[in-house]
């Protein structure tokens, strides 16, 4: 039989099983809510993040003398016990939730409390040693706590997106390089256009992607700005003056982040508009992503009925009918990817929107949301890097032939005929299934032979030159 | 010097134009709501509707008693003046306003008011004989008055949108016979996979979007339910016994829609959930269109370096730039149609999602995405047949080389010689550019060539039959 | 060390561990996609309804003389121990995953093979004697199975969704029938309105979820269509003639659900619309419920500074730091959870829009998106229902007391004074914060004593009757 | 009978009315784009915009030798003119359409030619003197003459948002100044929380709209990244060598805009990461001016049986039924336009992530999601300001009174009595309906009258400090 001990709050009694650190606010959230089935510890960075706000918390109550320096101490330590992880299961309540975050910010209080009773030689649940209210959230509420948690994981979930995305666009840059000089064919609006160099595509996808590294950068600019100190509604009622900058400091230097303490907490203590901005920035990268997982699914369509210019790497049989079909497995992965998040900030908006006066009550869920996308979007990168970018190769010579059967190589005769006599070469050639070169040289003779090498070389198509 | 007349409400007094029906609430509005810039008048079917309300619960007042005949008749008269069309541009105000309606509600109040008032023979503005609240508005609230004319000029709107989904559908079902016979590769995954008939896969259009007009005649269904007799909030307070139940009755005649009353008043009050079903209708019919003009912009594609398996009517030049270039400019635009009603979908849902107690005060909004929605859809419906569709070409001859070409028709040994024996063929035609005949007839001898002829008939490829 | 066995497929060759039961194919889905960390079996019903298409394909195939009625009969076998749940942690590939389905096919076709082959005596792997292609796909392609299997696991989920909304729509209805003479002010755009009943608000409440078990109706019935037979692309290649319309009536039976044929199969093979329609539904009903939880956080506003008409359930302290407060924490959660739904309806969207061609790529997110949305919202009924509805209490002293002290209840004035008479009045009353009765009766002598008692009964109140 | 001119392009021959200065191109445009009824000149800035764009490369093409110099001179001269705005029923084409803006470029490079020609003296459509293709579009595409007006254009409009945006701000600002000293209940989750300034929670709207104002400018600087030069697809064909250099600087100068020229001109011709960019900035205003009006209309709610703690001025009857009824009809229509705004902006994203390879063909209803979004919200922050915000007054005593009252206060005591105590205290109070002070000072005597006093003085209320 479980050994169990009583807790209780002002709502009533409860029997704790003796082997779990949290208590009975805890238990009755794990009661209370039960929609995902994803614990809290799904994101262990969110956990680290809490133990590192009760400790700078604990540290700035000891300096300004309303905590005992044995007991700041103590819960200190628990606190680096909770960071290490291996208390990472006693985070279990569900990942959305009511209550605006009270149930995991008391999670954390009654774990660090507990931790510490034991650190103390006491037992769980002696909380007149340590309080979870009264000392392990001392001059804190949940409405500075968990949004300053929430903030610090966000911050350092950004560090291994970014990572993945940038090695994801070097990928491409490298394609780009690796592709320089194959001539292919560039298509607008499906259209066959002007040719280009297919390592000038690949270059693009880079730099495309390459600019979401800033825009990442901005949003953990902003997500930089907590609001340690503000408590209940931003008052900063019941916390000692001096404590909001102090808490701050510590954690700095704590998480090594360049936190910011808010300039009006009242504002801040509600505010969700960082996280639409970073939800706004993931949904960005997000459609790219899948404007270039498509082109890659394009380029790649065939083998004999499509473009046909690349080759993805082929990963797994592609049909359970159709023997040696290969298809574009990870492309459409990422594609999928997209759509949740760009999903997920669709939540993110409406959550944002539902805050009332002076708090969002709606946070969890924008939690929810966030580190999901995050995750997804930062395995989505690896896969398309590892599994598809780097082993993609140019059908070099299909691609070439392509542009040189095309119409669209008329272009380049536009400010040598102008555009009228151009788009009747391009007209009839369409029309008869004659080369642009047969019309204008052979036929209508409207330049010389030596005019069209002169125009047509390799260089002038792959890196057209302005030639009158 | 523009002659004026004076006119009051609780809030005060304001000189209007003389030559407007419409009195100091409609001016107020005015000069309220300047948000979209465009009147309710834009559609012209709300104004038609809200005389048929106001007629309709003219007639029910006369009925019970609550009226005097002779006004009701004046008021009578007057809504059919309105329903005529002829007073539009007396109702001005902002499509998006607040007020949940109010303006609007009484915006054809004091014009159908006025216009009673010229047909007694008194002036405008002379309320005392015939009041904009108490006479035409006589057993009514905004909250009923206003969502059932939305809904009546829905439920009309939709008819020509119905027809004009049915016109292209029934254009591709047209294509789907004439192409009957034009075998082409179908692709999955934009892969090559089996053979197929052109015909097919333009009357799996028709189908696809056939559906959808069973989808709209749901939603015509559910916008027939009506509230009239609610009053302020569903009480029915100060509307007279069998009132509800007797103006829906008029109203049907008038409208010649078998509206019905709603169950539940309060309900039917705040519920917009007919409105998001709706949208939600239109949303699914915009992904449709959207996925179709894809696919032939798709099928378009080329000339020469894309699919070309058919041919989009021209329509105009495709570039300021490339001489000859055209493009597939309707199913463009139908596309970007598409993603406009996909917004507007959420603007509905959440507006719907912000309605509170006993009233969604965003109706107003919705009314002008629903609308919105609707006349762009009906536009690009007709577009899309009339400019595209209609006038759709096959290639047939490269449709039919892209199949005999193909690894893809490998599928239709796989019942013969079984999976792996054919992945086998497929992977070493893939590899060396040999066909597929080559190697599974010529070098491999693992079928005959008359197996080969039954299996690989024309009919047969495009219309397959079970070979073992 | 672990025992393995070695499997290929056209691409080379892998080890597998001997104790797993899928095979190379399952595995190289593992390998290559890893984005939600969420494996298909999650979605029981996913597993159970995979096993019940490949049983009703060896039925239907052995019926045709297409497979060897032992190996059908084994096949049948091994799928019903798939479809008891002991082996669903042999289906652990992530739920979103490129390949439309093939990875999750294939993990199907392994299974079953392998478990048919151990039945039979043979060893996993020893596929000549029962064949994942050849014998359990046998007719069938990833195209016609994956979403047939899809569409039953859907209807069978939402069996357990539409009680869980049944059983909330029923505990409102209770609450409607006991606060039936709770007399309360409506409030229409916040605003006091006029009076009303608050069982008649709580019985609304349960109109409005009401409706929406006919529209999980309309779904169902959309979702029943099914298009096995249809094999790669709707063209019914390899299927012997008569399958598609035998297997969908073995599958008939075996689930008990009335499974239609599609009757354009080539539509049918792409179409999403049915998931289209299913998942604006989920939206629709997030909506309502969001609606009826941000009225539910009204009404309990306070309790001293808000509307406090009601009382919800406490459940939890509401502070870490707010000794005492109590908050709506569950219609809190059930908030974000529509706003979770409303999200995944865009992913769903956007997913649905993307499909190309012969086949819509993007089915396992969309997968994905339902199965969580529909799981979410069943526990977010089951929450709401038996964690708050069932015990809300009125405070019915205090609501009552709002409306008599109320200017709303002028309006009952209207008929007997008209508009203009009786705004005076309410002006006065805001102005002065006088009462309607003193201003009416007592200072003007609008009306008497007798017509007061007359109109401003407690019936008259709650339940308005039309008096003149 | 109205005088035509005729003119022809590849596809044909056309009548052109001899009035108007576009011509062929545009007339085709005419017939095939009929969606939205809204004509390009709706956004007169765009137009500008073209002006200066075709100004840009005229005087560029001249520098470089490839436009005679007095050709290029009379084109200015014809921008110049189209630039003043007299001209802009001549730019009539529907805001969406298909062909990816070309149409929109055509109908500038005809208009401009045919004013240029009239300007020579020449008669409209005699283009041999000034050709719309190879003169005014000399050294140009759609590609990029098109993204560029329309950053251009989105750039100015940008600023009198931003002002609008401000103004508002700034008033909520004077109203934090103008409710300093007005104590007020402070709300987290609609429960009552602890006491406030009422001064701080409108200083908090002006601090969180402000911050927008910087999210403006980050959208400002990503929007004056330009492509001229890039051509068909980035290449630069056709463009002599230093072109895009020029044609960038003379565009810095005509506009007085910091344009920077892309540094991946085949990047910067299909990306719209700007346009999602600064959607998503418009969202997020939109996010807060919808919380923010939420607020307003939940503190203005009653007069009775609400908050009341502030009052709206009263611009309109509320209610066709209701006398003296007054709604908060302008922070309603706010909140509707925040949700256009918010479906806009999933617009633009499907939009942006429906772009192909070397073109996004989207940007038209990406434009005029954008151009109506930033219209209605600048025209929404007017309404807002002046129609709401500068009126807006507190009903001071009230305020105090809820707080006074409320049982919230007891969160200062927490310090002093440990949060136990204190909550023991709340829950008897609400049980009991006794004050706090009752309870903590007379019955249980468990602080001093002197300490009461000196926590709760109206000043530590209001702007707490920290008591032990």
């Amino acid at each position: 039989m479980q050994s169990t001990r009583l807790e209780h709050d002002f709502l009533g009694e409860r029997a704790i099983p003796d082997d779990v650190y949290y208590g009975i606010q805890t238990l009755r959230a794990l009661e209370n809510f039960n929609i995902t089935g994803i614990p809290l510890h799904a994101e262990p960075l969110f956990v680290e993040a809490l133990a590192h706000v009760k400790k700078a918390a604990a540290l700035a109550n000891r300096d300004l003398g309303v905590l005992d320096p044995a007991l700041a101490d103590y819960i200190a330590r628990a606190c680096d016990r909770v960071a290490a992880g291996t208390l990472n299961t006693h985070f279990p309540t569900d990942m959305i939730q009511g209550g605006a975050g009270t149930s995991v910010n008391m999670n954390a209080n009654e774990v660090i409390a507990n931790v510490a009773l034991e650190l103390m030689g006491k037992r769980k649940g002696d909380y007149d040693f340590c309080h979870p209210n009264n000392h392990v959230n001392c001059s804190q509420s949940t409405n500075d706590a968990y949004p300053t948690a929430f903030r610090i994981a966000l911050n350092k979930k950004l560090v291994g997106y970014r990572k993945a995305l940038e090695l994801l666009a070097d990928a491409f840059a490298q394609k780009g390089e690796e592709f320089r000089n194959v001539l292919k064919m560039g298509r607008t609006q499906l259209q066959d256009a002007v040719p280009m160099s297919m390592g000038d595509e690949f270059h693009a996808f880079a730099t495309n992607l390459r600019e979401e590294l800033l825009r990442i950068d901005d949003s953990r600019t902003l997500i930089r700005e907590i609001n340690m100190g503000a408590t209940a509604i931003g008052t900063r009622v019941n916390a000692p003056t001096g404590y909001a900058e102090l808490v701050t400091e510590h954690l700095r230097t704590i998480t090594g982040l360049d936190l910011v303490l808010a300039g009006d907490l009242i504002e801040a203590t509600y505010d969700t508009g960082a996280y639409v901005q970073l939800s706004g920035v993931l949904k960005r990268t997000a459609v790219k992503l899948s404007k270039i997982c498509n082109d890659l699914r394009l380029l790649s369509s065939g083998p004999r009925a499509g473009f046909f210019e690349i080759n993805l790497p082929p990963l797994q049989p592609g049909s359970s009918i159709m023997p040696g079909k290969v298809n574009p497995v990870v492309p459409e992965v990422v594609n999928q990817t997209a759509f949740y998040v760009i999903g997920a900030d669709l939540t993110v908006t409406m959550a944002a929107e539902a805050g009332q006066l002076q708090l969002n009550v709606m946070e969890p869920v924008i939690s929810f949301a966030l580190f999901t996308s995050i995750s997804y979007l930062t395995r989505a990168c690896h896969t398309l890097c590892d599994k598809c970018v780097v082993g993609i190769t140019a059908n070099a010579e299909r691609a070439e032939q392509l542009v040189r059967n095309s119409v669209g190589i008329v272009t380049q005769l536009n400010p040598i005929l102008g555009y009228e006599a151009t788009a009747e070469i391009a007209k009839e050639a369409l029309r008869t299934g004659k080369s642009v070169y047969d019309i204008a040289v052979v036929e209508r003779r409207l330049l010389t032979q030596a005019k069209w090498e002169e125009v047509f070389t390799f260089e002038n198509l792959i890196r057209p030159h302005f030639i009158q």
